[in-house]
């Protein structure tokens, strides 16, 4: 018998009812029926079978990275993922663009009164599945309970730990003048898979999500004999968002080429229909590598090698010039500034 | 000129408006403002000062403790601390529980669109100061913004990360028959404090919130020669559930004595007026200690040096017998089974 099984032997009652209730969240007998009829059940690992009120585990000497992120997406389930998967693959990423190999997660659930438990199940059960994909376990956790009309069906947070190499150092203050910018893969099928269930729009060739796990490009990338400078994922705001956030926090100008940045069809169309800039949609599995010029192509052929950066490419330059600016250089030859927007142009996206 | 004041003039112009916007979370230009000009302007550190993905730190071999708790009280402000404070030392006090010095903590803030940014403000001081209260400092965060009537104001998860010294084995596989129990202090405060603002409730004698960090009683504790099997806090569901808890974990029986458990006179009277059980009611900076009875006088000296332990009393003990079960010894000298209650006597009380 393995020990899932066994653990179902241990609290052989399925969770009563089928919403959640106030009382789910009260530290009762609800609330321990929960935990262990569907977390436990989905992210059984020896740490969360105690049930203390924290994990502790054995590290070596080094350099760890820590990371936290809270999930809103709505609606809860879009085409290539739903709101677990994106939980799980958000913070790995995060862990990813610090040069660290994940080792832990934690997840806290904030759940809507009147939720149905079989929408949870799904997603915890969707959360497990991403954390085994990417290796690593959900080891510490926590529930709360809202009224009804003061949350939306499900938040998650996750925070993660991850075991940086030595020597690796990371961050936007390592970005120079000079350095090249690569981009792991086309932009914007996140927020186009999402807006398109929110929106109840379908459009031609599919838009799906395209939500993964970074952390394993990334350690092939930082074995690969380049030496990687900066690391940034394109999530809220995306490309523009995340290189103007850099250009600021480095004190350095960028050039990226408009022809260099791919873009699919689908979602090309999809834009102009609707009047949103791909540069500026949000993704949860690209992300851009800054790295000196002598590094580009070996660094390109070893993320090239994994299916979420098999379109890898230099898309600019990092310059001394125009500090905290970055500009385009359009399909017409011509620049423009690519400025922050205020806002972002599609909310609640992760 | 303190680096403080630096920041301020990196930052000169105050977050526009006095209300949170849905752009807020949009990794925009707004975003950027509400983490410099509020973010970061209170929990001001190097690591935030990066503005990367997440923060790397060293580490020495040994063990490390991690956990997470969402915080959504309501309301935001009661007598003796808010959200704010809560959200550290609740997370602070889960890593003690563990035998942990708090090390880091991360943030995650799910604000709801038309939030006061003064409230935001407020809260965030409010976490600031405790975090220095309790030596931790937040070096990781995130900020997402929900639509009107999709959250409820401010809701906060903390993770924390801490160090666990060596040979430092706690947890509810560690408890034994013979383990005597030890209470650090009188019970319900914080929930009646909540309860107090939310009703409107008027109580003879001040009733504020026992929130407070823990972690430099449990340091001493675990310093005095004690050889200490397990700790526990007890928040939701207050001391019945978290002794039904670990009851349950480590298939022992518990019996406490009702006549050594600490209830203050004003607590006393207003549980009575509202029907409640101050067993059962929700506390932030009380806990329990498991260990041998020849470990309890030198336990209870340290404890009683410091301010949130001082009326640290031994309450009962640890059973062979009635295994998973919590007998109460009432006043009268009769038995009574403590049993978990399905929900909580109060909701949204962390």
């Amino acid at each position: 018998m393995n020990k899932r099984d066994e653990l179902q032997l241990q609290c052989p009652l399925p969770v009563s009812g089928d919403r959640v209730l106030l009382a789910h969240g009260g530290g009762g007998r609800l609330m321990q029926d929960l935990i262990r009829g569907i977390f436990l059940r989905s992210f059984d690992n020896e740490w969360l079978r105690r049930l203390h009120d924290g994990a502790t585990f054995p590290v070596e000497e080094g350099t760890l990275a820590f990371t936290t992120d809270s999930y809103v997406v709505s609606p809860l389930f879009f085409p290539g993922g739903d709101i677990g998967s994106l939980a799980v693959h958000g913070t790995v990423n995060d862990l990813a663009m610090c040069g660290a190999m994940p080792l832990h997660l934690s997840a806290g659930f904030i759940l809507e009164e009147g939720l149905a438990l079989d929408t949870l199940r799904k997603v915890v059960e969707s959360m497990a599945q991403a954390a085994e994909g990417a290796g690593v376990q959900v080891i510490t956790g926590d529930t709360k309970v809202v009224d009804r009309g003061k949350g939306d069906g499900i938040f998650i947070n996750t925070a993660g730990i991850g075991v940086v190499p030595p020597g690796v150092r990371i961050g936007p203050q390592e970005v120079q003048p000079g350095d090249r910018i690569l981009l792991s893969g086309d932009l914007g099928s996140h927020g186009l898979a999402v807006m398109s269930v929110r929106e109840g729009l379908r459009f031609t060739g599919e838009i799906e999500s395209d939500s993964a796990p970074l952390h394993l490009v990334v350690h092939d990338l930082l074995e690969c004999g380049a030496s990687v400078h900066c690391l940034r994922d394109l999530t809220r705001g995306g490309l523009a968002s995340a290189l103007n956030e850099l250009a600021v926090s480095a004190q350095v100008g960028m050039t990226i080429e408009e022809r260099l940045i791919p873009v699919r069809e689908p979602m090309r169309g999809a834009c102009e229909l609707l009047g949103l800039d791909p540069l500026y949609v949000a993704n949860e599995g690209r992300f851009v590598v800054f790295l000196p010029d002598a590094h580009v192509e070996v660094a390109l052929a070893a993320m090239r090698r994994h299916r979420v950066a098999q379109q890898a490419v230099q898309i600019g330059t990092v310059t001394a010039e125009h500090a905290s600016l970055v500009a385009l250089r359009t399909v017409l030859g011509t620049h423009r500034i690519l400025d922050l927007l205020s806002g972002e142009q599609l909310p609640r996206i992760c």
